[in-house]
């Protein structure tokens, strides 16, 4: 059975499920960043998914950069799985913009925490599902 | 019409063509560091391909992940679209080992140059081209 590892469940606040994955916002104000997580028990790797889930995973991570570029008007998206510390297979979507808080390099293990607060963190959700709307299968 | 960019060109070697994409080693002996580049004109986001190149895109990079898991048995795969300083788009595929040289942070700006000799350059190629052979459309 999918369970949602511990420090992905700490570190980011579900938005809603897609077909194959949950959508989940990494909870630091600092840049828009979101992550998918397949609900698969066991898969740590993209190329462990069934053939078919490979491509459900590319639709949901093009729908998820198309909502991104769409609501934060990034200068460039950051998309990735790395995967060495949390071994839950999770797919990073990050809005970089020039002359960010880590611009140009990468964002991981370069970002300080920097939690939401209510108010910013209702209106980033209330953007994404509307844009989402219709797509999600389940929502917060 | 696809030309490849100048800074690719410079630190990665041509390895063969999969029908969407070239296949390139990145020349840094540290790690075994491949790149998938859609030969798509001005092609920077994955989302920018179109819809059926994308599900290709998948299946080369998936494809590419096993043929680097059989060969170099890493303990993690870190699959990224970054592009913050080169902005054709590349898929980097980097083969990660517990302990090695930047373990567990990711290698991009934080791995030195270390070209690769010859003869390890030679023996990785005919592994990889072995592994790969009647899935590229052409070879170096």
């Amino acid at each position: 059975m999918f369970e949602l590892d511990a420090v992905l469940a700490r570190d980011s606040i579900w938005v809603g499920d897609l077909p194959l994955s949950q959508l989940r916002l990494i909870n630091n104000r600092n840049l828009p960043w979101f992550i998918l997580v397949p609900k698969r028990e066991g898969v740590e790797e993209i190329h462990h998914l069934e053939p078919q889930e490979r491509m459900e995973l590319m639709a949901e991570s093009c729908l998820l950069a198309e909502t991104m570029q769409d609501i934060f008007s990034p200068d460039k998206l950051n998309v990735a799985a790395i995967g060495n510390k949390v071994r839950q297979l999770h797919l990073h979507h990050v809005a970089r913009f020039e002359g960010d808080v880590c611009w140009p390099e990468p964002v991981w293990g370069r970002i300080a925490a920097g939690p939401y607060g209510d108010k910013e963190l209702a209106d980033i959700l209330l953007k994404v599902k509307g844009f989402l709307g219709a797509e999600l299968v389940s929502q917060s």
